[in-house]
């Protein structure tokens, strides 16, 4: 037997990435520090979501020694992280007053792309039917990859 | 209100990933075939989580032209995906046994990583207590990154 228990990500800027996850509906849910391996680990889920399906976000440490702390680029082997929400139109109306970028607007009410503080890109699915079309959204145009 | 739904990765040879999953433990929930966007969607879920967390496998056809199909590189902003499973032992011989390696052996009965056939690293998780150590993976060393 088997059972799921999390994505991993590496984030540059923990706070920025708890934020972003935070805008789009998840809670902190466990938190280790680690002063002798020199990271953080923050695990966030959907509420009711807890131990089922959740992200952890690895935060390392910089080094002590001055050198400059990891920087991370994407790769396509991995593609995205999916979420389904009661309002797509409100889901990325959060994101995009906090200043992210929606890289593929839910121009069909259905379906948006944004990405992470660290370029990881979350694909988020309006529940059940698509909503009615409506502006800003309508006519926003797509940016960047997601 | 949200919900988490899947982790997509993309795979070049759709059989050889559906298989890897399968050995892990998961059982093949939903294939989607797209003639005209020449793409596979397959579905992968542990017994018991479907529609509750999935990884979806994305297979883009090669060109008709002739021209090379795609390939795929990690980047380190994603980590892995992490299943809990009954017998870490079991699970990684049933991998090593079809040819897997495993990069991260259980020396501690507890933890150990692998990757799927398009580099995705998958950490797999002792459920509850350690097991006792064990041969072959006490004495297993290390290989490569994951």
């Amino acid at each position: 037997m088997i059972q799921y228990l999390h994505t991993m990500i590496r984030v540059t800027d923990l706070e920025a990435s708890v934020g972003f996850f935070r805008l789009l509906g998840l809670e902190e849910v466990r938190r280790k520090e680690s002063e002798k391996g020199r990271f953080t680990l923050v695990f966030l889920a959907a509420p009711g979501q807890e131990g089922l399906a959740e992200v952890e976000l690895t935060y390392n440490w910089p080094p002590g020694d001055g050198s400059p702390a990891e920087s991370y680029t994407g790769g396509r082997n991995f593609g995205h992280l999916a979420y389904r929400v009661d309002n797509v139109y409100q889901t990325c109306q959060r994101l995009l007053d906090a200043g992210h970028t929606i890289n593929r607007p839910p121009r069909d009410g259905h379906m948006a792309f944004a990405k992470s503080p660290d370029g990881i890109s979350v694909e988020i699915l309006q529940r059940g039917e698509h909503l009615p079309p409506a502006e800003p959204w309508a006519s926003m145009e797509n940016t960047g990859s997601w």
